[in-house]
């Protein structure tokens, strides 16, 4: 008997009929004799809707008080999952984040998890119960709800998972795994059957939203096993692995793109120490994530520095640097949010030179502007205008995986 | 500087505009100085439709996970006002009700109160805060969440104005307070000023769906004033209070209606001890309710025996004492819907004869049947037809309270 911890995304949980389908899976895994954590998020559009509800009535609310008012919707889920499994006669039992003792530190929104208890879960399993874990949410010391940022759900399945020491942790959602690229964009992508868990993390993090990017990294530092799957086939899904010898066999694991940044400017920045420094100390503290950065010192008196944002933190980028330009001797700063960026992924990266030139030239030849460019060991972005994202990423998909190289 | 509880129910929270008007209301008591404690509903009909969810995925949910279900809506609430009370700077906090420590027993769905902790809210009082508290709900001691029952918001506030020793509890609702008849049925109904905890029990219990009965018990039990007002008005409403002299000068406080029964009747019951006894045991352990119940004892063998129950139970009902129809020698069980249950209440019954004379003249020179009769020491109940129920009303309301008597 094996103990496997799955979590059940929005999508899959989206509605009546849904829940009594997953309810189905859970208890033919229950049947084959495996001990089952199931970890589930809100109802499909439901964090939208309470995030709706509380525009409403509050342009700035507390944090504390949208924890408070967002982990309801995990939950009624789990509460409902519970029902539907106890309809098919499959014992069953629902927890929050709280009374299963996922504790968190104190940083409401986006706290992180500090430890697990496995008492209570434990005891339930023993009892031969399925037992069903709110997804996103936590408590602090204090009694305090918290939750752990969009896509926390993953975060709470993969801690459970090595809380537990469980054999294997599967993520379903509703694609069949990890592609080499988005399948809308890109015809001919295929799904990963293996992939690494650094792979994996700058997949994600450069764009796509399969799974969130903490929880890939925890799931990499206990090696824990997740598979990637769909909860509407029983098809076998991606396997996010340690990285082996096998992998480096591909040059590129994939093709992403990130559309929800937007590249900032400020210009006429004098040619002095700290100036960069107070600029991007200014972000940091104001609670501004920078992506990429790029300068070019000249031995002009003055110089232009660009990096991209979330999106979301451009407007409060923008103002926060009008505040300082005049004490910093900047002119001004300005924002384009008609950008984007690809990146191709793979650890064979390392091994095989090359990659960058291959990357630019497909781009150039067809005409891409390459607008910035940034690299990690086993990927290379770069920011193009936002209209020739998806051809951008059609011409690298061709160049690297699926080998049909367009015509010259 | 008062302490105040203060209970808003689910229509005066129905959406974000009617959420800040009610953080306006609190705004207003929070300036003039003093404390205030504020127990909050789910949001309008969030709570049928969070039921609604759980009748498409199981017809018989476990009342733990309904529970756990239910829950949500409350907590979601006491957010959005605390965001909405911030957003008029005025400093509040929301807890559900285990965080702040309503203690219940174990009986989900309709969980009692066992004791109510005040460390954590007395804390945030003294820091000035407005304290915000999920109604409906609790915790048993093993940590479990638990409901009230319908209308339970009431309870906890009455429960919290009892272990705060608070100065007032005030009811909020869509009403301007307890009328002495339904204003849409009897147009002469008035405003109820003063109104004794027993008089308002009885009312309560016999159709006037404006407090939770229960409620009303314990602030009687704990003498709290209550305070029934509207949420659209700065109206005074009506004072729930310990019965006075003053009170008895009036015959009748109020005549109030119930449609939600029907009247089942088994048939040829043998005359022999036991029977009736077996009977009312097997509906007592099959959970139903049993209102009043008559039956004529005479010299033949056999009789029948009527009595009612909520609607909802009558046919879990028939089908439990048909079970021991053969066993018990009676001959068959039916029911009937269509009944009304009309009383007159008021503490003033107690000195004054021939209340019951003058409301079955009312009714009989009306030709209205009556085909039950109930009494207790300040009420007065008649099952009548359902479509004579409206007719009786008004002519009672007439004959005991507006004093129009009609033309005979």
């Amino acid at each position: 008997m094996s103990l496997i911890v799955q979590k059940y995304g929005g999508s899959s949980v989206a509605g009546p009929a849904r829940i009594k389908r997953v309810a189905e899976r859970v208890k033919r895994y229950k049947k084959k004799g495996h001990a089952l954590v199931i970890v589930v998020s809100a109802l499909g559009d439901t964090t939208d809707e309470l995030l709706e509800l509380s525009r409403q009535v509050t342009r700035s609310p507390s944090r504390r008080e949208l924890d408070m008012l967002m982990s309801t919707g995990e939950q009624a889920s789990v509460a409902l999952l519970a029902m539907a499994l106890h309809e098919l006669s499959c014992d069953a039992i629902s927890f929050t984040g709280a009374q299963v003792g996922i504790l968190t530190d104190a940083a409401y929104t986006r706290a992180r998890i500090v430890s697990v208890e496995t008492r209570r879960i434990r005891e339930e399993l023993k009892k031969n119960k399925v037992v069903i874990v709110a997804g996103f949410q936590g408590t602090n010391p204090d009694g305090e709800i918290t939750t752990l940022g969009r896509g926390g759900s993953d975060l709470t399945a993969v801690a459970l998972a090595k809380a537990l020491s469980a054999d294997a942790c599967e993520i379903y959602t509703d694609v069949e795994g990890i592609f080499t690229a988005d399948p809308r964009l890109v015809k001919t992508a295929r799904k990963i059957d293996r992939i690494s868990y650094e792979e994996m993390l700058e997949l994600a993090s450069s764009g796509a939203q399969v799974m969130q990017s903490r929880s890939i990294e925890v799931a990499g530092k206990f090696d824990i096993p997740v598979h990637v799957r769909s909860s509407f086939s029983n098809k076998e899904g991606t396997w996010i692995v340690k990285e082996d010898r096998s992998m480096e066999g591909v040059l590129i694991r994939g093709v992403s793109v990130n559309r929800d940044e937007a590249k900032l400017t400020v210009t006429a920045v004098p040619n002095r120490p700290g100036v960069a420094g107070k600029i991007f100390r200014t972000l940091a503290d104001g609670g501004v994530n920078v992506d990429m950065i790029i300068q070019n010192i000249g031995k002009h008196a003055s110089t232009d520095i660009s990096f991209t944002v979330p999106k979301s933190d451009a407007e409060p980028a923008v103002k926060l640097l009008r505040k300082i330009a005049g004490k910093m001797g900047f002119r001004d700063v300005s924002f384009d949010a008609n950008i984007a960026k690809v990146s191709v992924v793979g650890v064979g990266m390392r091994s095989h030179a090359g990659v960058a030139a291959g990357m630019f030239e497909a781009l150039g030849k067809n005409g891409i502007n390459i607008e910035m460019i940034s690299t990690s060991e086993i990927k290379i972005s770069c920011v193009v205008k936002k209209s020739d994202a998806e051809k951008a990423v059609r011409l690298l998909h061709d160049e690297f995986i699926s080998g049909k190289k367009p015509k010259k």
